[in-house]
This record gives structure tokens, sequence and C-alpha cells, in this order.
């Protein structure tokens, strides 16, 4: 039986038991512009988190795996416009945000999760942030406001909050789940960050938590390029406050186990495309799927090596049917394949088109192809008839405007 | 004793018992335009190539491998404008090319060498190619304009030809080292495509001449990144005429060979740099040298991801020390290093300027920065201070001009 899954409003507020906030503490020059978010749950959570594989991590993201290590967490502190990395005292300071926070509200050092975002190697004004604490937490409140004031205060160069929530059944209760993120972008030109909080009342054991979290990650945030440069910053943090009354999952097996990790793989993949379609300069979605493969790992590789590609993202930009740069990509993707047997589609909202069939052209009404192209939300189909694994990658455009974006002088 | 190598003019018919020619066959519409290049030696010659290793590699790729693989050859026939890849026929198109050359010449079909750059997945004018060997046998001459007509008629969106020669001693004779090359553009938006053609009089057998290639490729051709996009077309490939009189160079060691092997390393450092510098809508010419690192294979790693990040790129494009983004490259480059000991240090005519020591931020003049960074030739320096290995890789920054070439629509 299929469980139905429900888009509903509200976002990190949309499950019992969290509240959240937003303000501007002053980190952002701009006083119109909120800088701190806040999510804290009513209870202590169950938790789990994932963090940025760069060997150059920040310090807010040592300090949160650390009190993310007892699968427990209770409230998220996330500020933009500095991402407290490659800084002396970055630890220091990731630290004495989550004591003070955590003596606000009243809970354990070790319950406070901290995320940052912004430019790299600027000293946080860390002051900034402990004096706003206060009004922080004082603004705190369920409802989509404060979900969306949350939202909009993690944003750097997004130029769309991001939040998500779907309602579901667990073992005969309706149980939520709830989400910000943000994606690549920055307020001075710098590291893009992609960071996701996610809120559930399920009831769930830490390491179910963290077995449902880890294997979707992995087929949503991880299969998303803008740049292909990984953050030092980047986090994906889940809390499970349990007040949705189903039965606790256990183990990271079952009914309950496969209907909440549905429910989290649908909202972890909207946010997958939010982030790539509100990528640094994006005008369009890319969505490349690759069929029939031997395996899910290779075909993971080989769809986020067309992803990736500047050549293929710059041909889609122009609304160029180049599938030559598909079959590249492909090439040096890293893993075996045929390419004789290769067969290449474009499809978005007004139709579909093959361009390559068993690895070889054929004729190809251009003007159609370029129609196809340009909307907004492509699909990039490869069929690699060799098997019956099949993956998808997120990505978009590369337009003049990443230039911009990246190449303005930061002031 | 460090033998002293000199630039000399000639490209590659600068060694002795090499002539070259470069036409227009009329694979370009442009007449104005050279697209079919000829390198003939006087005799059979010791030969090595390297290839691409993108899995799905172009047919020429294919024939010339093949042709090479008993370390002799004698011509080499290169078309621009067309890069026979993903074509159902393309292998019996180069092989039709070699046959026909070579009855033209009086040599085995195995001893010529075939190289394609241009649009994949469009079928070969094979014709076009086959009636104009006459007239590009004919031309073939001695001489710096003969090299030069060849040089041109390999490029594609290259801005300007590319040759080198230098002249050194070998066991007491003068020997020369040749070459052209062309690096990433096309006539119509398509594949980047490195080719390199490398001439020598000095007398070497086929395993040391392959030996001291692959070595020197290792060391500079692949230490270069426009955009990260493996060509299907790859290819270099040197030619030993032996002409030099010097005594047969039999091994991979010696005297001898590590004098041809400094002599090779030079020209190939050249033309490396020359294909970055000439980069798609390249404004400047980036070198990363990554020193004190634990072995050269991990300093060739992180450099080279210096090197390839977009976000690194499109800040050295704005004049911009935002170093945190070549921190941020170090630290995805798939090695261990202490961010807490790495130094980084921006250069050029101008100056150098130190932006960050031992991981973190230091003060730093942003004038003098951005003076130093609006040079057309920026060293990037990483001292990791572990170990003493260096490695040294080249790329270009990404404008909007690489936008324009690769997002315009074929036609």
């Amino acid at each position: 039986m299929e469980t139905s899954i429900i888009d509903i409003p509200g976002g990190v507020t949309a499950p019992a038991g969290f509240r959240a906030s937003g303000i501007h503490s002053g980190l952002r020059k701009n006083k119109l512009r909120r800088d701190l978010a806040l999510i804290v749950a009513d209870c202590r959570c169950a938790a789990a988190g994932m963090f940025t594989t760069n060997k150059v991590f920040a310090a807010p993201v040592g300090v949160s795996r650390s009190h993310l290590a007892d699968g427990y967490a209770q409230a998220i502190i996330c500020n933009s416009g500095n991402a407290n990395a490659c800084t002396a005292d970055g630890y220091e300071k990731a630290d004495l945000t989550c004591r003070v926070l955590a003596q606000h509200l009243g809970i354990k050092k070790e319950d406070v999760v901290v995320a940052s975002t912004g430019v790299i190697g600027l000293p946080l004004p860390v002051e900034t942030i402990i004096n706003s604490i206060p009004e922080l937490a004082g603004q705190l409140a369920c409802g989509v406001m404060a979900s969306h004031a949350a939202a909009n205060a993690i944003m750097t160069t997004d130029t769309k909050p991001k939040e998500f929530a779907c309602e579901f059944t667990l073992g005969g209760v309706k149980a939520r789940i709830g989400a910000i993120c943000k994606g690549s972008g920055m307020i001075e030109p710098n590291m893009a960050t992609m960071l996701g909080f996610i809120t559930t009342d399920a009831a769930i054991e830490p390491h179910a938590l963290r077995a449902a979290l880890q294997s979707v990650v992995f087929d949503t945030f991880n299969m998303v390029s803008i740049d292909g440069d990984t953050s030092t910053n980047d986090m994906v943090v889940i809390l499970a406050s349990g007040k949705a009354g189903n039965k606790p999952i256990a183990a990271p097996e079952g009914e309950d186990y496969e209907a909440f990790r549905a429910a989290l793989l649908k909202i972890c993949i909207s946010m997958a495309k939010a982030i790539a379609s509100d990528g640094e300069g994006a005008t369009k979605l890319l969505e490349c799927t690759v069929r029939n493969y031997y395996n899910k790992e290779g075909a993971k590789k080989l769809a986020k090596s067309v992803i990736k590609s500047s050549l293929v993202k710059t041909a889609m930009f122009g609304a160029d049917a180049n599938w030559g740069r598909l079959m590249c990509a492909l090439g040096y993707a890293g893993v075996e394949f045929d390419p004789s047997k290769v067969d290449l589609k474009f499809k978005s909202k007004v139709g579909e088109i093959s361009v390559c069939r068993n690895g070889c052209a054929i004729e190809v009404d251009e003007e159609l192809a370029k129609e196809i192209l340009s909307c907004d939300y492509i699909y990039i189909d490869v069929d690699c008839k060799c098997g019956d694994a099949s993956a998808t990658a997120w990505g978009c455009d590369l337009s003049y405007e990443y230039v911009r974006i990246n190449g303005d002088y930061r002031s």
C-alpha cells in the first residue's frame, strides 16, 4: 500500500512541538534583511545531522557534529552573513553561542545545533549574536509566519525562501515533516553553502532517524550540483519531537520506517530541486535521469557528471541541443558503459525530443529542440540499455549572472 | 650539469627531417580559415601518443592508438571543424583517410596518425579530406611558414596559433624539439579538444620515447583545466626522426634521456600554459603551485582542485582576493592535509601578497591585492608546510565570454 503524502503549509513549524523565529541581529548591514534564525522544540528530540565532507570545515560544523553525537538535540540556531570558517577563534565563538542560547532556553548546551553561512575568513561578531538571543527567543512562535521568518534569515544570495512541509500516515496516526533550507549564495561573493533544517513530530529512535536521513540525503542533496564547489559549511539536520503519538519507530526497517522515509524523501527532493533551480544565476532547473544502468552508484555518477559539466550547463543556458556534450560528460564520469547503446532525450513541459540513438546522431528538428530547451525546467533522459538501475541529479544552467555574482569584487 | 635549452623558431619543422602544411579543404565554410594540417617525416620515426581517457572517444583516437601500438609512425593528418565522434561510420572514414594519405606518400597506412577536432555527432565529410590530400601534400615544406600553416589549420576557438621549438645538447650534438598544439575551442560551440603534435630529431627508441612523453604529459597537459570537461578527442603525439645524429637513447634512464626529457618538459609546459591562457573566454592565466606537501600526487590533486574551482575562477576574473574559496577548493580535493598550517599568497608581475597564514585570515591591503590580481598572469602559492613535494597546475579565469561562446546556439 502506497502511503499518501500531502503537501501542507507551515514549514518547520508544521510538525507538532516546534516553534521558530528569524530576526535582524545586525550581522548584515541591511536592516531590512533578517540574519539570525532559531528553531526550538518543546522537548528534547531524537536528532541526526549530515555535514560537509570538506576537510576545511567551519567551526559550527565541528561543534554541531559533536553535539549531535548522542542522537539528541532541542534547538538549532543559524546566522547568515558570516561563515565562521578559517577563523582562529571560531570554535570558542560557536561554543559560546550554544552556551548562551542553552542558558536562555533552560536546556543543555549539547542540545543546541549551531550553523553559519556567509563570508569565509572574517571574524564572527559573536557579541551581535549573543546580544540578540533574548529578542530571537522572544519571537519564537508556531505557524506559517514564524517558519517564514526563519527561512528568510538563513538566505544569502538565494532569491526566495525555501520551506516545505507534508503530512502522512504513520501507524494509523497523522505525522508531519517540515523543513527550511538555503542554497548557493552570499551577500558578499563567497562560498555557496547548503543548509537544510528539518523537523518532524514522528516518534523515531535516533539511530533509525539517522539511517533515514543518511539514505535520503545520498539520493537528494548529494545529487545536487550548482558549481561543483563543496562548501565548508554544508549541514542538514533533523529533529524529531515524537508529538505525533505514533508507536515509536525503533529500527530502520518495517512499514512505519518506510512510510517515514518516503515522506522524508519527498521533502528532501523538494528541497534539492528548490536549491538547484535557485542556484546562483540560474535561469533553468536541470534534471538528469540516467536509466537502465548496471547499478545505482554508477547511474548516480553518470547523472551527476552531466549535471556538473560546464559545457552542458552553458548549452542549456543557450537552449542548444548540443548532445555531444552530454555524451562527453557521460564518457568522463569514471564508470564503464557502452556508448554505442546510449539513447538521449530532452524533455520539458512543451514536449520531448530524441537527439541520439545507440550513441549516434539522429535527425533532429532543431526548432522543436530549441522550443523544448527554452523552458525553465529541462529533463535530460539518458537510457544506457544495459541494466535496470536508475538515478536522478539536479542542477542549473550556467549564465552570465553566475559570473557576475561571483566575479564582482567584495564590497 | 644543467643542460641549456634555447627557444628557437620553426615549430614542428624546427627539428631536422620534418615538413608540414596546412590548407583550407572546405570542411569549414569560411574560406579564409585553414582546416586540414599535415606533418610528415622524411623517414619512419619512433613515435608515441597519449589519448583521452574519456570512455566516449572519437574514431580517430581509436585508429591512431592502434597505429601507434608498434611505436612507429611517419605522418600526422589533422582536420578541424568536425570531431568525427559519435558517428556510425567514423572508423571507416578515419581509416580511409589514413589509407589514401599513406598511398599518396608511399608509406604504410599504419604509420599514419589521424586526429580530428570540432563538432561531435556530425558525419565527417571525408570526401572533402580525401580530395584535398594532393594539395595538402603538395604544400609540404620546411620552415616557419609551413609550421605556422599547420598550427593555424588545427585551431578552433583558439585565438592564436600555438607553436614552440627549442634546441638542446644531447650526447655532444645539437638536437631539437618542435611542437604545435590547440586548446579549447570550436568554430561551432562544441567540445573543447586539446591536441598536441610534437616532433624531434633526437634519436630515441620507441619505449624510451613513450616513457618520456608519458611522464611529461602527466606534469603538463594533465595539469591544465579550462572547464573540467575532458574531451572525446584529446591527443598528444610525438615523432622522433633521429636526424640529430646523437647516440640513440635506448632506455628511459641516463644523462641523455634526462636531457631529452628536460627539453620535452620545457616544450610541454609552454604548450600547457599557452592552452590555459587561451582558454575559452580567458582574460587571465592562472598558475597554482602547491608546495611542501607530503607527496607529489597529493600536491597535484590540491593544485588542480584550486584551478578547477568555478568560484576561484570567477574571483580571479573579478580580481577579488577571496582566499576562502581557495581554502574551500583545497578542502574538497580529496586528500588529507592540515588546514591550520596552510599559507596562501597571490603573486603577479606587480608584486605579491599574503592573504592567509596558518589557515586563518591576516590583514590584507585590499588595494594592493586588487592591483596584483588585475594582471593577466596570476600565481597562486599554497604552502602546506608538511612535506617537501610540490606540483603546479594551470588554468584560466571564468568570464562572461566563456558563457557567451558556449551558450550561443550552434548556427
